[in-house]
């Protein structure tokens, strides 16, 4: 039971990592091609919402794996 | 039973987180290329929004992580 | 059984807090990047809106905690 | 069986009002930074609508006590 | 069996007031600040709307406690 | 197995309700914010509207209820 | 089993209603809005346009009543 | 088990009739909003319209009715 | 077995029939009102395409009588 | 077993004829109205563009007829 | 068991295929009309891209009657 | 249960087929209708990443093979 | 069991890269035709593009047929 | 039980995967046509991107190999 409850965990975690990071960082690009000059501050500040995004969903790949190795 | 409820509880918080600051950060993002002189203060804008976002969906790891170790 | 509660639970407030919070932050940050001189007002309505936004979630999680310390 | 329809419950009561309170909140924020002389009436009225949108949400959220502890 | 379907009756409440309450009052408030003048007259309709959508959902909440209790 | 049906019934009720008033008071509201004078005629059809839109979902409020106290 | 199946029909009815005459009746207040001098012909297409739509649903309804009353 | 059978059909035939009405009643008063010149020609078509659309839920209500009284 | 299998027939002939006539009808009244000109072409066109979309619908609808009457 | 099959086979196949062609004879009429000189290229266009779409339909139809008629 | 999966294979085939046709019929239509003198062009494309389009789905139905004969 | 698999890997595999060609050939048939001196080199690249689009529904197709002919 | 899951991987599998390789495709196709001097480069970055998006399917095709053939 | 979770796992990790780097590839397409200068800084920053897309799918796919090879 604990194997399908990995599976479901990691469905959600990397379709929540899959959105959010493919939001931020394409936006940061189009800002990017708009607005050259501003392309160092952009790309930090992108940095920074990637690991923020990524908190949760990194979080719930750490329950899968405590949940595979649990049996 | 509690490792399927672990494995839903990480579902909804990673998606909820995802598409919350996904939103937020593109969102400065796209701001800050548009009105370079505001970036200070959309930075600091968007860190205490983050937290507030994932404020819930902490505490849904923390209900996940009781409810992986509780058995 | 009430694990299951809990974990379905957890899902609804987590979406509910990260569609209703990601909406009223990332508008509050378009807005201040539009009219910079009604960024304090702005804030301070942001901050009561995510407090009216996160009312019903933080009850739905602490209606999980209490499903998740009941067996 | 009890448990579960209270989480089924909270679902919909947070997903209800975060929906109904972030659409009617950022609303108020972009009409607030469009007008900024109409800010107080406008704060006022959404203080109105947020309390009418979550008068159902809240007895959701009585209704899942109530289920909660009766078993 | 009564519990599920309260909490069902529940969501189904829950959600559609908090689709309808929120579309009428985002949209009374964006009218208010287009125009000023027709305030008074919005809010007012606003309010007879918000009674009209809350019937049907109000009906739903007390079929959902006369469940609850019936037992 | 009735009380089931009786939940169901008030979801689809409610949803159909939330949308379809929701829908035509709001563009009432959008209206009236347009051309102020013809408020009146606006809001005379809107209550004729809201009540052939609630015709059907009342109907299966009362369905609902002879389902509740059938059994 | 009938319960169960009154309950599914009134689900279809009520949304297909709810959508339906919601559509109308909000685009005929819309166009009532912009062309005032046609507001009688456009009220009376309205009225049969909403009688068209809600034949399926009420015939639907009266299903719903014979199987509530058959069993 | 024909009685489940006679409530989904009802449910894809309001739907389906719902959706198909509305779109083609509401488009109409649109266009008679828009071209007052026309409203006659235009109303005989979608007259023609809703028949044809109708003509399949209709079919399908027909054959929910013959489920109903089958068993 | 074969009651069910006719009302999932039944869903599937009445939403696509509802759709594609939905579409094609409301798109030859928004063009004959533009190009009032040409409204007995388009018209022919009408019934031709609106017979070919029936074509698949109406074999599901031949299709689910014959599963009613095979038992 | 078959006959359910036989249902669900309809419902993809009216539901992507239905989707399909109605998307093709739609566009063929906004078409031709907007350029009446095209009116004969586009509309043997369209011909043949129904007879494409509706080819795995059909053959879908005819599985289905060969899962009624096999048992 | 395969007769269920024939059916579950026509839904994909016939889905796919009408979605990815009345895409790729109704633009080539939509581009024929802005310019005439491509038309042998685009049509000659329009054909490759239909058969493209269709490889996949009528391997499905090969499929689907391989297990419809296969018992 | 080999046989239900297959059905379930060729609607997947179908309709990520029909998107993904459909988004491409018809993006391929706007763009030559916009620059048509760049028709044949267009063409080429549609032809390129058709293939690369149905790289992996081809696999899909190969494996439902396999566990159809596998039992 | 391991056949269903492997027509589960089909199916994420193929949906994942249709949907990724046509966004990029036919936005290449776009772009090509807006600036026919950068097509060189364009295809380059489409190439690299497409393998960056095909790596995780690939994989998930590779799980499938070890899922296939482990029995 | 743990094949159906690998599965399930390939699910979420193609699909966020194929949605993430879909969207960051195309608008690093987009963006390069629209300013060539910036394409070497923009390719830069999509290969970053892309990476921390696809840190939480692999993830995923290392788990579903685990899952695969442990039963």
């Amino acid at each position: 039971m604990n194997f399908i409850a990995a599976g479901i965990a990691i469905v959600g975690a990397a379709i929540g990592a899959g959105y959010g990071n493919g939001k931020v960082i394409s936006q940061t690009i189009e800002s990017m091609a708009r607005q050259p000059e501003m392309s160092g501050q952009l790309r930090s500040t992108m940095f920074i919402g990637v690991a923020l995004v990524e908190a949760v969903p990194i979080l719930g790949v750490v329950i899968a794996l405590l949940l595979v190795f649990m049996s």
